[in-house]
């Protein structure tokens, strides 16, 4: 949310620079994800990854609508929390050399970006409810129970970890 | 985690280090929550930061018992993503003018610092289970339903402020 403050006078002020925030942030992810993509070995993990770029598309044109329906230009703001979520994920994938734990270690950047867009997304839902645009909180929560959706599919595979360990 | 990868080739490091990330991570929470207490306004949610102060205080209290359950000194490496989350946060706790909506920005920006921290602990715990670390696990798990707590409770002062304004 670089520059957030001054611009802040009202709640729709405040709805429109957060849809800013996290427009930077979905586009930041479309970019990010082919090289999960290519360093994830698991075919599930790299499956996932990828059914989730193609949904992450559809975010950044949902956000796109929301936007004219709220009667504003699309427009990305700096967001200096996706910037560091990311930053920790590329280290990660380019650097661990086993396989088995270069996959622990994608899963779990994955998880902590899932967990900033539920974050700003619920955000975003209850201050367009709050401004009585449910029409625009109603095409949010559409991206928000994907977003949802693929967290709990990271947290399966975790899951699936530890009984293949546990059974081994 | 920054310097991330470079010493990591097994599970166990990797959990090790996430450790000191998430170290890193609540005790630079305790550094910003004073000024959040601050510049709230809305008594329910200066009690919330105040309370949540405590019991983070005791989440690095934890996390201390944890590394030396596992056999390691504590020690922080710096958390990118933390760092982005509450550089945003401060920014708009700086800046904006009007109570209502500084409130309302200063309870988004406490959702995404408790969304990073639950998953980071969420990892943390399923990564402790699969090194046959439950004693570990356990103790990870009672901060993680904290965090859990923490933004329940914030995602209802958003919703009280929805069915205030509907009633208005």
């Amino acid at each position: 949310m670089g520059l957030f403050a001054k611009d802040i006078a009202t709640m729709d002020d405040l709805f429109v620079h957060q849809l800013k925030d996290i427009y930077y942030a979905e586009k930041r992810i479309t970019k990010s994800l082919p090289t999960m993509i290519e360093k994830a070995t698991s075919p599930e993990l790299k499956q996932g990854f990828q059914k989730h770029l193609g949904e992450t598309e559809n975010h950044v044109r949902r956000l796109e609508q929301v936007f004219r329906m709220h009667g504003v230009e699309p427009a990305a703001v700096t967001c200096a929390a996706i910037d560091g979520i990311l930053e920790e994920a590329d280290e990660v994938a380019g650097e661990v050399k086993d396989k088995e734990v270069l996959d622990a270690a994608l899963a779990a950047a994955a998880q902590a970006v899932e967990h900033y867009e539920i974050t700003r997304y619920g955000t975003l839902i209850a201050w367009a409810r709050e401004l009585g645009r449910s029409d625009c909180a109603d095409v949010l929560k559409q991206t928000l129970d994907e977003e949802k959706a693929t967290d709990a599919k990271l947290t399966q595979l975790a899951e699936s970890r530890i009984n293949r360990k546990a059974a081994a």
